[in-house]
Order: C-alpha cells, then structure tokens, then sequence
C-alpha cells in the first residue's frame, strides 16, 4: 500500500471519477474563527468518496476476472459505489443485504444495474455465509468497503486532489479532518497527502460513543465499538478499524475527535445555507468538528472531507430545523 | 460585446472565481429519457452565478474608479455577488435595497462588507434618486445587473466552462438551457457557446406567467411581464430583457420555454436526492424543463445551469415535500 498505488489509481479514474471541488464560506470562517476548506465527496458518483474505491477496484483487474462479476456486502454507500462502477465497467455486481433495509436504498443500487441479494438478519442468516457460497459458484470477486488496497488507493485520490486544489489557493498547512469509518478513506488520504502536502496533518473525526479509531490511536491497538448501530451517523460506523488501515492510520494520522448527533445536524444546516451541498450525517461529522470544536484544533487552515450525501428528506428536514 | 471580453474577463478570473463541476446522474437521465448534464452555479461563491459578473465589473475597473466603489440595487443575487466582489479587491460597496428585504438577505449583504442603503417602498421613495445621489457625492460606479457588457462576459465564463467540460464527457451537440432574468447569464452564455460549443443551440427557461424573453423571442420586440413579483421564482424575474442581451438573445438563442411553480419545487427535490445540491425556485426552472417538459426538446444531450441556492430553509423543506 502506497503512494504509487494511488497516483495509478488517479491515471485509471481520469474522466470517470469526478473532481470534486474545493469550496468555502466566510460565514463558514466566521464560525470556525479559522480557515475553513471542504471538499465535498458528496457531489461524487453515487452521492459519497465510495465510488472513487469502486472504480479503483474494478479497474484493477484483469479482463476476466471482471468478467465474472464482483459481490460486496453493504447496504449503504459501498454498495451504490461498487455498483455503479460494475455498470460502467459492463461487469457484473452482487450486492448482499439485510432484508430490513430501506426500500429506497435497495431499489436505487438495483436501478444502479446491480443483482441485490437480501439475508434475513433476524433468522441469523450469515451474509457471509450467503456470500461466500455466491462467490464460489459463479467465480465473484469480493470487494471489501475498506480493508482492500485497490479500495484505499481510490479513496487516496481525493487526497491528490487536496493537495492540489489547496496549494492553488496558497494552503500547504492545514488540518486535514476526515469523516471515518473502517479508515479507508482516512488512510487513502493521509498517504496521499504524506507525498504531496507533506505540511498536512490529517485527523479522524468520528459519532461520539463510536470512536473506534480514535480510542484504536490513543491505545496503539485495535479497539472495537460496543455496538454499531443506534446514531444518525450510521453511514460511517463499522465495527472496528480494519487490518490494513490501522498501521498507515497509526504512521500517518494525529488524534481523533468525535462529535454529537446534534452538532452533525447543525453542521447539515450550514453546508445547506453556506456551501448549497447536501450532507448525510455522518458526512457532516469532520465539517461539524471544524465549526463546533475549534478548541481542539491548531492549524490556521482546517480542510474538511464532506463524505457523502445520501440523507432521506425526513432527515435533512430535522437538519434544517436547527436553524430555528 | 464579443467573446473577446469574455476570455479576458476569465483571465481576470482564474483563482477567484470558483470553476464549478459539471454533474449528472442515471436517474435524472431516466426521468428526462435522455442525458442531462448539470452546471450547478449554486456552488459559486455567495451562491449564484452573480459572483461571475460581480468580479468581472469590479475587476474590469481602473483603479481609482475602484477605490471610489461600487454600487447596486439589488435585494438578492446581485446583491452578494457585488458586495463580495467589492470586498475581494478592498473596494466599498453600496447596496441599495427596499427596506422590506427578507432580514437575513440584508445581514448576508452586510457580512460581506457592504454598506446597506434602505429605501421605502411604501412612501414611494425612489431607489434611483437615492442610489443617484450617493453615487454622486462619492464618486461610486453603479454595476447594472445584467445590462453591462463586463457583467454579461464575467456570466459567459461560465458557458466556457460549458463547452470545456462537455467536450471532456465528448459532448459537443446538446441544447442548453439557462434560468433567465434579463438575460446577462444567457447571453453571456450564447456568445462563449457561439465560440466553443457552436454545435450546441442555447434556449431559456423562465416561469410561468413571466416569460417576457421568450414572448420578446417570439415577437421579435421587447416585451414586458405584467408583474415582477407573486412567483416563488422571485430570483430570476425582472420587469423585461436589457437593451444590450436582447439583441444578443436574438441572435443567438433558440425559442424560450416556462415552468411552474410545481415544476420548479420538484426538480429542486431531485437535485436534492440525485445530485446533492441546493438549488433555490428560480434556479432550478431549467433543470424542470429537462426533466418534465422533454417534449418540448429535440437533442439527445440536454445541459442546464442551476444559477443560484439562496433559498430558506422553510421553501426547501416544501420543495423536499413534492417526494412524497
């Protein structure tokens, strides 16, 4: 895993993985009583940073490998990322998910060209089980959401473009807060940005009472969550930092912050009302700790990731709401 | 007025005005039946695309007509776009505004450094007299909205980029429909695509009952709306087509189209959920007539601007409520 993975990530992405902008406020400054700069994943394909891994994964292989097809189990970002990146690529994708989850999520990754193969998490069906039988009949690849270096090195490409876009506007020091789950994103970028913002530091920002990764940091071994549901910010739970991650995450990152459900909505609401962009909440974490925890930040220039935006409109409308 | 000034007025602009992506989704191309590409000038600074014009005028001066400062009627777009311009090149800015503006929109002027005027609409105090005098006494320069040929070529650099970005997604035959007021965007828009797109035909979009372009378009003379004001599309409505844009419409523009109010708060609801922006009414006209006025349309690629976000939180909380 390295930086060379990601530029070559980067080579095979041109014109497929959108470059998203680099956007600010000074209303978002005035709030933060710093520099505020958000790259926002969420305008992305897809709608989250996710697809930037998919592609990643599906351009790596080889010919016939593709061929067969790829499966991944999620029922959230990965699995539109991974799915859409199969359509363009004219492979086919198995998405394994819980039966109980949201209708619309199922329908948009099935409308996204994708087989969806639901377990019954109440009969303890093992979508492992599920998948792995999958995988062996008809020769499917699995894509992991983050513990899988082509998927790393995809996430990393969004740290290129950081580099590059915050060296236009004269930034090479900032803290860099990343939305984090399994760290596949973090770690991407941090490499990415250990090349070429060397004056970087890039930081996890995660749900309070899910901070997996930064009490994995502050102990020097990998702590798992009590448990992984039950926050807004479901989006970026998982259960505990992944194998491949935690080293490049222990090497290049500084401490973790966590943040309230609250200050998520009310970092939603000013990504609406200041930057036009829609944030999920869990890709609302990194913007909120930048707006909401300045005290627990040094740098001038603070670069927040905004890493995704697939918030049902019951949601955003309780985001709203905290603008009174 | 040619493309010159609109090529010169984007070297004034390279690093300061934001370059805005061009997006699109599968699930927009299904509902339009053909393939829609988005430029969302919602993500300009201070939100719409009036920061293009704002930066070309203010830029475009000498500097001892800058120093003197600018002024602006305006109670929206123009508003911000102006005073943040001024701001960004330590310029005074006046904005002239009813004293009955939405309190939030005059705390936004102000925050960006602009001095509000307010003048009494109800006592029939004339805004004219009043911006006359001040600009008088010291020496301000007024920045017209859309009837100036340095405001008209900052609003074309945003169909450069147009033809720049289409071309990348090998795009070179398309119409192109742009939000329309008095035409600056529009125009602006049809001489850089008359240069570098010419296989793309331009064509405005307005709402319903304040279709004076395309009833000027049609009748071959200006024609004005019977009322500026009664349409949530509020921002993009002005009394009648400048006398520099007209000429420029006709010569360049195919025929206009218009939506409804209805229209206009659905496709708001589909930037939300596929693109995840915030478009405001009047901003999301052209984005409707792709998607729900297809009839009336004949290229296979059609592209659209969203030309501003400034919408409250309560008007977009109804537009989510059209998904149902």
């Amino acid at each position: 895993m390295n930086i060379d993975m990601i530029r070559a990530s980067a080579a095979r992405a041109q014109g497929h993985v959108r470059r998203t902008p680099l956007l600010n406020s000074p209303f978002l400054d005035e709030i933060a009583g710093r520099r505020v700069w958000v790259k926002p994943e969420c305008l992305q394909h897809t709608g989250s940073f996710k697809f930037r891994g998919g592609w990643s994964a599906l351009s790596a292989m080889d010919e016939d490998t593709r061929k067969r097809g790829v499966i991944a189990f999620s029922s959230g970002n990965h699995a539109q990322g991974v799915a859409l990146a199969a359509k363009l690529h004219g492979a086919p994708a198995v998405i394994v998910m819980p039966a109980d989850a949201p209708k619309l999520k199922i329908e948009n990754t099935r409308a996204l060209g994708a087989e969806v193969v639901l377990y019954d998490r109440a009969n303890h069906e093992s979508r492992e089980d599920i998948g792995a039988s999958l995988a062996n009949e008809r020769g499917l690849t699995l894509v992991k959401p983050y513990d899988e270096p082509q998927v790393i090195a995809g996430q990393g490409t969004c740290g290129l473009e950081i580099a590059e876009q915050a060296a236009e506007q004269g930034v090479t020091e900032a803290e860099v807060l990343v939305c984090t789950g399994g760290g596949g994103l973090l770690s991407g970028v941090a490499l990415a940005l250990e090349a070429d913002a060397p004056g970087m530091r890039v930081r996890p920002v995660e749900p309070d009472g899910f901070d997996d990764v930064r009490r994995s940091l502050a102990s020097g071994r990998i702590e798992r969550n009590a448990s992984t549901t039950g926050n807004i910010c479901d989006a970026i739970i998982t259960p505990q930092p992944g194998d491949i991650t935690f080293p490049l995450m222990q090497r290049l990152c500084g401490p973790g912050l966590s943040v309230s459900e609250d200050d998520a909505l009310r970092a939603m609401a000013q990504a609406f009302l200041r930057l036009k962009v829609v944030a999920e909440p869990g890709g609302a974490v990194a913007l909120a700790a930048a707006l909401f925890h300045g005290d627990q930040l040094d740098a001038a220039d603070v670069i927040v990731t905004i890493s995704g935006g697939n918030v049902d409109p019951a949601m955003f409308a309780r985001a709203l709401q905290t603008l009174g």
